[in-house]
């Protein structure tokens, strides 16, 4: 168990706050020496929940072990005093120029980077995923995607500035000056996901791009990971009093059950939603949403089979080294990644067959794996047990009867399973995701069988082709297919491992997430949480700068449809 | 009444289509002499539909009398069939090239023009609106439309292509190549509008930015102007057959009732929706799309008060000539526009008696309006007679006693309401829209009354300030508060004419449309369709030509995030 421990500072902006209490000392983790004292409550701007609401702990997946402190989950009022100053501070926030965005987000980067050890060890202790290399350098991804979108908005073309200048001689009619660029949508809800306690959780891509569209943050954390949750919230905190900004900027809820967050999207200040979970919770969310007196966009990325197609040309690698590949991807992060390879369409060939061998050899070498919560465990084992049902159980991980081999509490084993293509388009379910470490085998007689299985497929995160340039060639129309099928498209490589970039695509058709036109991963992600503003006939000086003509800021615009250099 | 003739002809592209029957002869009726037969049952693809289902007629607004031909329902056979060949045609029309598209969508805006003066005689007979300039502006605009997102596609740019090249030597771990742009989502259902029988109809900015995004799309016709909507299908459709085109690009389903629009909108093939018309209509279709087992994007442009804030210096240019702007603007269209100024926040002031007096004379000398539709005329009576209820009458449009007097059948009287900000505080539905010519005149005792009022507004399409620059300057609050309410900030000028342009948004937060994420009017509009795919270490021969390293379409690009040209 972590250490904690409280001490008061001044944060660089001069202002006392009192909730970035923390200080380089006590807790040894590591690289780093950081205390962060954790008080089980929400945090509302600059001010701390109660604790009246029920209270929960989080749980040591290892060990089943409590972990202190209890936390207690927020209350209406409390949800409604989050919300509330969210909306306060928008006109502020929203206003705030690119440059004093950024080097607010730099701050939260930088506080990640400085709290990156203690936030490993504590997101360890609840979540059983490794220190080193995966929360470590969760971490680091998590401090990159604040500084990402602070390079962006920094620089200041995301807003999509256009001008139509005015045609005052224009016959019949003259046309007005009209500028458009976009602005930040209002306060956004963000739900932290269990399976990324730091760079999709409090502090993860939904927030960093919603706080650099403009739009205050009130997030419900994910009660797997409370501890991790705070210390994030206790960062973004920090670096929000230490911007000098108004405490609405951000706020975080905690809560045991589903209530908070639901009435956190029910609320009439929230103006958007970005969500990352199971698709019975994120379908939930969309609902309410889509119920509300003024529906509001949520975003919820959910569930994804992401099918991996091994086309002929793929075994020239050899069998040995495509399974290593692709048994690496289906367990890491223990299956628990939105990205994990559920589906593995195969020709009816030798060359599969062996490949089937070398995948149920590793299964069945392989260790149990520690799952991020007693729910998701269960659930995977229901799951996986009912597949088992339809389709052939070709192999598990063992199950240690002897009590004596230290197995992880919560914790799930590999499974590897196997259909025809039959079964599949008898039953396209079968293609929907499972989260945790287990896949299934398609076998396909022919090209044709590829075709029909991808026609036959839901929406999904990814799709993936392992084969020759000819391969690929070949099978132009199952690209076409898979197009429609996918919001990325992979050639010769796996699912996992989401590169944070401006290309990345992590979105898809339902369900993967609730709407094809938007990722959750990338700079792209900004996109969700803004909406164009059009000012017709505006006088110069009263123009955001991002619109006067002197075009102050250098971005990148288009005048009259045309990129500005171009045409001007 | 028209006379309506058919004759074949052979298609530019010498394949013989049975849709386009459209040669010059025959008809007077204006400029040009053109001929269309009308046939009353639905287009699907290159078939014409049967007449089983329930028979309406248009009905002409001034004289009562219903209009041939007779029109019939379409089945669910019918939209069924209509979705599914849309779905068959989306992997060819998808693929098809800019150039290609734009070629096809010249083809549709030239048809447009051909047929312009047969087009506007028979909206006119179906909607009572004026044959010059508004119908005949209406098609040009039509035509304008389809060029506008010609130009938009051949150019190729709008697909946001990013390239984040493949970074093999990075620590810790390489990134791979990564190229995404823009697709289009699927098969669009677009629902005609009434009030723009031409521009916002079967061929409308719906349709056109659904087909410029590689969609096609299956409409369903607004049962008001059932001839204006075959004669723009059929214009479509042989554009279709002209260029080549598979025949589900295009489908047209006509209903007496709301059956049809609602199978479409939850039917399987259907992957977008873009509406424009009534809260309730829009709110229905919006909640059949959320309710899907496979939510889809559903954009609907709906219900707009269009509030302008008179601000002090305005009354510059003196009350009559104000007062005439405000009621050109108010009655424009029969009051009948999206954009109509149903609130106006007046100064408690002489010059605002002043110009309340020039109101009230124009109101009271206006003829009565011809209004689209008999269900139009009435919902605007109730509701008008509902606000009577809440606020004062100050004037109305004198009724003619006299049967003499050539009122037209279905008509609407212009009225002018006032109140106190008091009221509009206490019942802030006095800003929602009442379709028709009416707007209702609220007295502010100061600027922090213009601000409380802003404040206390649903989302609008447009907010409108009238002043000097100074008024603006001293108003900076204002203008932040009326950005959060609205797509688009109009200084000195009308909310009515809404130019189709680069920078034109015609959105806005709810209840105005659905998703304040996205325009219906201008070329921002196609992104309600369009789709971001990543394409992950693919082959540069087997990328779309838009993400290959050459270039070859020359369009603008980000690498790395940073435009190409500054990059490379």
């Amino acid at each position: 168990m972590l250490p904690y421990r409280a001490e008061k500072r001044r944060g660089a902006g001069g202002r006392e706050h009192p909730l970035a209490e923390c200080v380089p000392a006590g807790l040894e983790c590591g690289i780093m020496r950081i205390v962060m004292e954790l008080h089980g409550v929400s945090i509302l701007g600059n001010r701390r929940g109660g604790q009246d609401g029920a209270a929960f702990h989080a749980i040591n997946p290892e060990t089943g072990e409590a972990l202190t402190p209890k936390y207690h989950s927020a209350s209406h009022a409390e949800v409604n005093e989050a919300a509330e100053l969210a909306a306060e501070t928008f006109a502020s926030y929203s206003e705030l120029g690119g440059k004093e965005r950024a080097a607010f987000l730099r701050r939260v980067a930088d506080g990640f980077d400085a709290h990156r050890d203690a936030l490993a060890e504590r997101a360890h202790l609840e979540t059983g995923l490794p220190v080193a290399p995966r929360l470590l350098g969760e971490a680091a991804r998590t401090a990159g995607q604040f500084r990402m979108f602070a390079d962006l908005v920094e620089e200041g073309s995301w807003v999509q500035a256009r001008i139509d200048p005015a045609l005052p001689d224009r016959k019949p009619q003259p046309r007005a000056d009209l500028r458009s660029m976009l602005r930040p949508i209002g306060p956004v809800a963000v739900f932290g996901a269990s399976n990324f306690p730091l760079a999709f959780s409090v502090g993860g891509g939904d927030t960093a791009s919603a706080l650099a569209a403009g739009c205050p943050v009130v997030v419900k954390a994910h009660p797997a990971h409370p501890g991790t949750s705070e210390m994030a919230a206790q960062i973004i905190a920090g670096a929000v009093a230490d911007s000098g900004l108004h405490p609405g900027v951000f706020s975080v809820l905690f809560d045991a059950g589903i209530e908070v967050g639901a009435a956190l999207v029910r609320h009439a200040r929230i103006r958007a939603v970005g969500f990352t979970g199971s698709l019975k919770a994120g379908r939930a969310l969309m609902d309410i949403a889509a119920a509300r007196p003024d529906p509001i966009p949520c975003f919820t990325e959910m569930s994804s089979g992401n099918p991996v197609f091994v086309l002929p040309g793929a075994f020239r690698q050899g069998a040995a080294a495509l399974a290593a590949n692709l048994f690496g991807s289906v367990t890491l992060g223990c299956g628990q990644m939105c990205t994990k390879p559920g589906i593995v369409l195969l020709p009816d060939a030798p060359d599969a067959a062996a490949l089937t061998d070398e995948l149920r050899a590793l299964v069945e070498q392989s260790p149990a794996f520690t799952m991020l919560t007693a729910g998701i465990a269960k659930e995977y084992s229901r799951a996986a047990r009912a597949r088992a049902g339809q389709v052939t159980l070709v192999a598990e991980s063992p199950h240690r009867d002897n009590p004596q081999a230290r197995e992880p509490v919560i914790h799930a084993h590999a499974k590897l399973f196997s259909a025809e293509v039959e079964q599949l388009l008898e039953d396209p379910t079968l293609a929907d995701e499972i989260f945790g470490p287990d896949t299934l085998l398609v076998t396909c007689a022919s090209t044709h069988d590829f075709l029909r299985a991808a026609q036959a497929l839901d929406g999904h995160l990814t799709a993936t082709i392992l084969g020759t340039e000819d391969d690929l060639e070949a099978n132009r129309e199952l690209i076409q297919v898979l197009e429609q099928k996918a919001g990325r498209l992979i050639f010769n490589g796996v699912p996992t491992g989401v590169e944070v970039a401006h290309a990345m695509i992590h979105g898809g058709p339902y369900p993967a997430t609730s709407d094809a036109r938007f990722t959750s991963v990338g700079s792209l992600a900004i996109f969700r949480f803004a909406r164009p503003v059009c000012f017709q006939n505006f006088p110069q000086a009263l123009l955001p700068e991002e619109l006067q003509d002197a075009n102050p800021l250098r971005i990148a615009r288009l005048w009259d449809g045309k990129p500005e250099h171009v045409r001007r």
